[in-house]
């Protein structure tokens, strides 16, 4: 009897942007791990077993479909968007590398849509040149580490796409995050908070970083920061500017020992 | 008669990473618009025109789609993987931003599975953590400019995702690069060259940055350089390791000024 983990990406929201690959292993699986919300957004299938879990719970999560795959049994490991980035599949790996045994166990990663991805194509191209990915979560790393790779993101000029930039037990990284952007990058930079993109309480709003308030931040937003060379371009008839980073970049010199 | 603009991503390759809303948007077409190889990845649809072009030509590429659009068809720009990243978002913003009279059309960027997630996918999860994606490609940035991002990417810490890596007209950045990161980070990072992914000619080769051999990589290859904190797993029976990033990391001060 040989199990499998599936360790999959739902995509941010809606059907359309989960990949046939992932709805192939949501009908094949036999169980499904995950957290709640991302498990009730699995279609319904007869004698399937959803193994819902609260938040912060993500190396018990993967342990279980470890185990439930020893059994035999045919695992999906469900995250929201990417399972690659920031979500399960580090988990899954972390498992891994904490049990010899069950590194003979036939585990699969099959990607999806991320949420900066969602949001950069709902805004125009912003990720259309170099970028950099930050969480904003210190549950399991330093804020100063956090600090160390916000101010490097500055220093190299890279769009920044913030994840987890809020939650009720951190409510004030963000603020703490932008108030050392604005020591770093141009008053002028454009920045979008994208929240809950694709779903139907979907939010865009755009500000540059001198004024943006960071207050209207959850869990469900991904904060977009421009390099020097992004740029909003006004449209007609009322409609939001779109948000881009042009392919091209003038070469300026760092003020720091880079470059 | 209105026509519309949908940027789509085909995703890396197998039509199974292709989203349901992208398959939809090249079912409605009356025009495809892309780089050759990826038109021809479109399946055939009677009556649609199919407009391939050759590299380094997406701005032209860009107006076309535009013109036609104006002309009243529904034109699918097509990239190969997520069109948002590296790829022709970017180039139809800029020729929005250069020509007024066309923003008014009603253009969508649909997004698609880049080949950093495919790659990370197939690896395990070296993406799991803060990471960047950086193009090699000096076609319309300085060097000096991908050098400081290179710095800045290694000073943070972050794991790096490397597009467009080489190519016959610029075969030696891959080995400046390479040169560059070995005299800023451990010999001992992983590294994985991951080629094709999906495709009938993937090929993965993994090694650390002090053993790594760039001559393997082509346009085809997106390159991943670990942060400190990346691993391999080994596994029994002669599988290829696992890469990934932990979601923690302990703080280890910067060399830098950063941090």
């Amino acid at each position: 009897m040989s199990g499998r983990v599936l360790v999959v990406g739902l995509g941010p929201g809606p059907d359309h942007w989960r990949t046939p690959e992932v709805a192939d292993a949501l009908d094949a699986a036999t169980d499904l791990v995950g957290y709640g919300p991302y498990v009730d957004r699995c279609p319904e299938r007869p004698g399937q077993v959803r193994h819902g879990s609260d938040n912060r719970v993500e190396l018990d999560r993967a342990r279980l479909a470890l185990d439930l795959a020893r059994a035999g049994r045919t695992v999906a490991v469900v995250s929201g968007g990417d399972p690659g980035v920031f979500a399960m599949a580090a988990a899954i790996m972390e498992a891994l590398d904490a049990d010899p045994s069950a590194r003979d166990l036939d585990v699969s990663v099959l990607p999806g849509i991320s949420a900066m991805q969602a949001a950069a194509a709902r805004l125009g191209a912003p990720l259309g040149h170099d970028f950099c990915a930050i969480s904003l979560s210190d549950n399991l790393k330093p804020w100063p580490l956090v600090v160390r790779r916000l101010t490097a993101a500055a220093e190299g000029d890279f769009v920044i796409a913030l994840y987890n930039p809020a939650s009720k037990a951190r409510p004030t990284r963000i603020f703490e995050a932008f108030d050392l952007l604005r020591t770093l990058k141009a008053g002028d930079t454009p920045v979008a908070f994208a929240r809950a993109v694709g779903r139907p309480d979907e939010r865009i709003l755009l500000a540059t970083l001198r004024d943006a308030d960071p207050a209207v931040v959850d869990m469900a937003t991904c904060v977009i920061v421009g390099s020097s060379e992004s740029r909003f371009i006004a449209r007609p008839g009322g409609a939001r500017p779109w948000l881009y980073t042009p392919r091209s970049a003038p070469f300026s010199p760092s003020s720091g020992e880079a470059g």
